[in-house]
């Protein structure tokens, strides 16, 4: 099983194929960026304000869903996930088996679970991978299975 | 068919059948906030520079998914999905038909599609909600299929 990590050549859909795994870098979140972006994108309490969040389900501050999804983003574009021409993502599935909290250090590992050329356009194809983002405690704060547009070397 | 707006009384789980739809305000995006989003969860050139994203396969600068996907939820909490005690996502499936443009304006049609008490749970159930994200064309941007943590009347 080959793995990668930053810093290694863009890949193409030629060099993608089940089973690959690739690390990205890790990244810390704050309570003031959790509530920055709150602020911005998700303003409800638990996210917003320690003190009401204590009474919400979540006993605690924790981070927006879409926050641990922008953080996981920018760890695949930072190297986690070296595609040539960018990381072009066209949906997936997606799920928040626990929140992200401050003080928690994410890092994401992805795994190649299929390559498919695509018929109908010969400059490009399909790839699905699925991206698990897990806490310094190595427990998964989101699982996103990702179709990803990854072209074909010219 | 029963619609509702931003400003009725939060609704619980026993307020939730399928069919319901219920109707965001709207909201604008510019460039620069395309540009300052992407610096700081997506840098790829597509986000970042128009210039540069001219020559991508997008012909011009667009918004990060999970821009579009960040205020999609900051619609729904400002009242386009009046849930009681917040909305609170387990996961789901999303996916971008086109991407979201500078001068865009953005609202989301939400329809009730499943709703389940939880077994092991009393006081809580899951409720399955499509949410379509359209541009002022009336075109989609993005499309969700959400499941929610909603509570049952105390």
């Amino acid at each position: 099983m080959e793995t990668q990590r930053s810093g290694d050549n863009p890949l193409y859909l030629e060099d993608l194929q089940p089973g690959q795994r690739f690390y990205s870098r890790s990244i810390g979140i704050s309570a003031e960026q959790i509530i920055a972006f709150a602020t911005q994108f998700d303003p409800q309490p638990f996210h917003l304000d320690a003190q009401a969040a204590l009474g919400s389900i979540f006993q605690g501050l924790v981070a927006s869903g879409w926050h641990t999804a922008a953080l996981t983003m920018r760890l695949l574009v930072d190297g986690g996930l070296p595609i040539a021409g960018g990381a072009i993502g066209t949906g997936g599935e997606i799920s928040w088996p626990r929140p992200t909290r401050p003080g928690d250090v994410l890092s994401v590992e992805s795994e190649i679970l299929e390559v498919r050329a695509s018929r109908s356009k010969p400059d490009r194809g399909i790839v699905t991978a699925k991206c698990e983002t897990r806490n310094q405690h190595g427990e998964p704060v989101q699982s996103m299975i990702a179709k990803l547009l990854v072209l074909r070397r010219a």
